[in-house]
């Protein structure tokens, strides 16, 4: 089997079954891979420079707010793991356990980490001992174990790679501010690189972190309607740091617990550009975090090595050196519209296309992937311009996803307009809620929907979608991966 | 206990205790600490600034080269370890193994990996049909598990951070032509950046990589005279793809096995730049990898918040802005006198003090780590010859340990003279060798010295220092880490 009859094969469109579309295209455009265990997968190099890129944007912002790396063990020992009952309930379903170092049984079992708050917790128990030494501000950028029945690539596997923020402050307010700063820091991040609009607030207590005082998260709405958690930030209060005993003499002399926060985004982020953006063509990713930002094409025909060529590597050669991410494809055993439809299929935000007409006509070809508008451009100005069209691109993918998400987002108030939204386009259903689990339970139970987050800010009261009782605060409903 | 007491505690210094000084500096200028697992350390954010000026150092050189990342899963089954014995013997006793996933115990253990031919094979036979796909050219950055029984922080731990290059070719020519670019590119690596000079070669068959057909090394002398293993680069040949059935169709259309390499670093450069470059004050970062690269301290005299500590912020505004990576220390709870002993034990390559006399003189004092020179330049020109400084100090870091490495390389033509060397300075022991294992385990067992390469350049030919036979090659011994 050539290459051209590997890529050829027709994705599922993306309009008639998302589900198989995503796994496909997944898998056609070499973002992933399954490994031969259960659930778990193999990021390929065309979907971890995605990752790459993602690291490189948020490890500057995070290293911009003081914030500095560092890198804590895998294994975390069971007697550690079960100082903490809360937290250890939350993830014991989830973990794997180590019992065997080469061929003798350990004496104890350990845990491979599925976060990180015990470990951490337990050095800085060691490292903190004076308001001096706060606010301790570190990041690691990790892999992480979760044991996972149903597994989806990107989304949801055995193994996924993240990096958690562990902080100690010496107030409350200190542990609130940051936690908050994280959010949007997340928040602006995602809207920025990867064009996704996020709505942001409060988790309930059912959908909180295992120990924490406050959970608050980011979340978007994917092109099938369904939300998907993209970040959280936790507010731990000082929950871990009296499990963990984690104390500082404050500024008057007097021993305090220290107030703790931990939040994180996952490899999930890629699994939500490629569901956020792509459609019938396949893939279709933001300049800013796109593996490659341009490719350019030479039309072979005719005498093109010698017309052609030298013109098409030097405009590689000069977009390179201004930064961009380029790739030219001269390859001969694959013709030209071969390669739109890969390129296009691969989500490449910008094709350039050079014949030998065109360099007649001192003038390129190109084509953006978002809108697959077609423009002519000298090749004087050609390298020029190309700051603003990508620029454009980006702004336009935003925009469009953001014009989406307000298509998608329902308000409602009462329970027989919930589940008919929730029928037909599902999307946010932005409404009232009293407060109480019960109905939060019942939601969900009926209707598979949950509160993805309790919005910050809170104008109105209304009457909750279920129990019609008074409510202060609205919400935002769906159904979520 | 305050912070001034806990770091004025005198560190054993190098020239007394080599051993007892590597663990103590590590700890006190928090590069690492130890976890409450056996054998596991934190890499604290000190330390893992290192190790992520190596990284992205190397990325660079491994991208320029054509290579891309990936990732590959952290478990591997054990029928997939056991379909390659050898490979399988070689690290069995190391292997950490997973028995059980939440409640469940698992139908097959999974091994965390201790190193990835296993599971990339297997990927590769899936990724692989047709010569068109060959090269393949993967890295990955990963943590390594492998169960040791004496640990050190940074050399020998049971997990490790490394990168590990794994390329498939069409002929076994370009394999080898692989396998030795890197082994340069290590080389260059480490003395342009690390500044830390090594020899490199073959390793003997006792020596190799379990499964490779050649393994090559790159090493480099300690202080105290013991050889470190910096980075191996092994040609795989056809060993593992007939293993895992790797097959490509040729140009022919025939049905091959590809050739293969693989290659890796690990935290292990970071051990290696402390006991290369430290003194009896503490550790000396060579500025390309250093976490700080310049200190500013105002001196604390006088009416110095108005009149020094402005200067002391604009110069530190300019040079961050030229991309140097600088602290301002103004804290007012520590001397100067005290900070200055505190940043020599962190190994920061420039000290810049500046007091109330330096700004009435117009001008900076300025202290390299390297020599403790002392120097007074204008305030005017400091910023401008910043670069060459920091060059020279890298320059005369590599040149020191060169002749560091010169002297401790003894040439020796008999047993008797090898042993009274090791017995003394230890060092490199230049000699020749014979070829037969049997002296090679003989020397080992009577000296603890192991061949650290073949070099690749065999000009003249002599006796074996142990049986005096006819020797074709000569080598370099050392006892090693």
């Amino acid at each position: 089997m050539n290459k051209e009859e590997r890529f050829v094969t027709a994705i599922t469109p993306k309009s008639e079954d998302f589900s198989r579309w995503y796994t496909e295209i997944i898998r056609r455009a070499e973002l992933a891979d399954y490994a031969p265990m259960k659930g778990m997968m193999v990021i390929r190099p065309y979907g971890y420079a995605i990752w790459e890129n993602i690291q490189r944007l948020l490890d500057n912002r995070i290293k911009e707010t003081g914030h500095t790396n560092a890198y804590f063990p895998l294994f975390i020992p069971e007697s550690l793991l079960q100082k903490e009952t809360e937290h250890l309930e939350g993830f014991s379903p989830e973990v794997a356990w180590v019992t065997h170092g080469g061929e003798e049984e350990l004496e104890e079992r350990l845990a491979v980490r599925p976060t990180s708050e015990a470990i951490i917790g337990n050095m800085y128990s060691k490292w903190i001992k004076s308001w001096r030494d706060l606010p301790v501000l570190i990041n690691q950028w990790a892999n992480i174990v979760r044991w996972e029945k149903v597994t989806r690539p990107f989304l949801r596997t055995t193994e996924f790679l993240w990096q958690e923020g562990h902080t100690a402050h010496e107030t409350s307010e200190e542990a609130e501010k940051e936690t908050l700063m994280i959010l949007d820091l997340y928040k602006e991040f995602v809207e920025t690189e990867l064009a996704i609009p996020v709505i942001s607030g409060r988790k309930t207590a059912r959908e909180r972190f295992a120990g924490a005082l406050e959970t608050y998260a980011i979340e978007a709405l994917m092109s099938d309607g369904k939300a998907l958690q993209m970040g959280t930030s936790h507010n731990l209060g000082q929950h871990f740091s009296k499990v963990f005993n984690i104390r500082f003499e404050d500024r008057d002399q007097k021993l305090q617990y220290v107030w703790q926060t931990s939040w994180g985004v996952s490899t999930r982020l890629v699994g939500s550009v490629i569901m956020s953006h792509g459609d019938d063509s396949g893939l279709k990713f933001p300049p800013r975090i796109a593996p490659v930002q341009i490719v350019i094409i030479p039309i072979s025909l005719g005498n093109w090595k010698q017309e052609v060529l030298p013109t098409a590597q030097a405009l590689e050669q000069g977009l390179k050196k201004e930064g961009w991410r380029v790739k030219l494809d001269a390859r001969e055993e694959f013709s030209p519209g071969w390669k739109f439809s890969e390129y296009e299929m691969r989500g490449i935000p910008l094709r350039i296309e050079i014949g030998p007409r065109d360099i007649k006509n001192n003038q390129a070809v190109v084509v953006r992937r978002d809108t697959m508008a077609k423009e002519s451009i000298s090749l004087d100005s050609l390298q020029a311009k190309i700051p603003q069209i990508l620029s454009d691109i980006q702004d336009s993918m935003l925009a469009k996803a953001r014009k989406f998400q307000a298509e998608n987002t329902s308000e409602v108030d009462n329970y027989q307009d919930f589940k008919s939204v929730l029928e037909s386009k599902r999307g946010f259903l932005k409404t009232f809620w009293c407060g109480n689990q019960d109905c939060e339970d019942k939601i969900k139970e009926e209707t598979m929907a949950t509160i993805r987050v309790v919005p910050l800010e809170q104008e109105e009261k209304g009457k909750c979608v279920l129990c019609q009782a008074d409510a202060g605060q609205w919400v935002f409903f769906a159904r979520a991966y």
